[in-house]
């Protein structure tokens, strides 16, 4: 939590005034930090039924494959922020289709919206926070280099509705509950 | 931003080391104030084809009517978030069945994830945040004192597939992105 200057908020716990839940507020500066779970937005895209992954050049999990996703930020819808991150992951210029799944990671307080999508043109590379980005056939994902089990999920739930028009949104499988 | 003593934190834009983008930095405490689009979650839940409404009692739109919703708080599912939600506002104990819709408001950083869901019985009952809950039948619905536009998207969403199993969920309707 220290930043650059080597300063530090000091919160303590407290029900701020109008609420009915403990809050970190500052005893500092009096800063209320209200924190809700924060939304990942990310696609399996595809380019004639090749599937877009990114091996990730930062940690968490460096060298290891994943969709093409990240934080939704302030003032950006889902759609957008899955598409931005297309193009900031992997320089690719995406469709969206509709949504795969929502997952959710309790323990991280994460929501991750995924997306199906398709790539406008057939020109990807690898952006800053990758290594390298490559189209996959099915049979050759790296299922055991991948980064996180949401990828996996996504993947094989892509799997099961490739042919279907309208299906309701996967959520997590049992096992990953 | 103050708090009930009266101090308030002093924030300055800055770029936070490994970051990409502007954040509020707190020039007193040095916390960093990394914020993103908050996550509301809600139900349109019916009992025998009526639907549950909560006229609210607190502000924003306090007398209007609404869907049982609000934030999702931290650790929490998106679906236990919806059923405590409709616990807390409307002492109702319902079942989800599906998504209905994911909205967004980028204006206000805020995606709604709006379930499908049913009573699983007849007993509800206004909790702190409603003067009143009750079921309408579809055409006693309050659409003149509905509180947001989203209650209005989520009320005709639910109604265009209300034979439906399998479908995949709505987002904001044009005329309102």
């Amino acid at each position: 939590m220290n930043d650059q200057y080597g300063r530090e908020p000091n919160f303590e716990r407290a029900v701020p005034p109008g609420d009915n839940m403990e809050r970190s507020v500052c005893s500092e500066c009096g800063f209320v930090d209200y924190q809700n779970p924060k939304i990942v937005v990310g696609s399996v895209t595809t380019w004639n039924d090749k599937i877009l992954l990114c091996r990730r050049s930062i940690e968490p999990r460096s060298g290891f494959w994943t969709l093409p996703a990240g934080y939704l930020e302030l003032h950006e819808t889902p759609e957008v922020g899955a598409k931005r991150e297309a193009q900031e992951e992997a320089c690719a210029s995406i469709e969206i289709d509709r949504v795969l799944a929502i997952y959710s990671i309790p323990r991280i307080s994460q929501v991750q919206i995924i997306y199906r999508a398709t790539l406008k043109q057939d020109e990807i590379a690898a952006g800053p926070e990758s290594q390298e980005v490559k189209l996959f056939p099915w049979n050759e994902i790296p299922w055991t280099d991948l980064a996180f089990p949401s990828v996996d999920w996504a993947l094989r739930h892509y799997r099961e509705v490739i042919n279907a028009e309208q299906f309701s949104p996967f959520s997590n499988p049992q096992e990953g509950l």
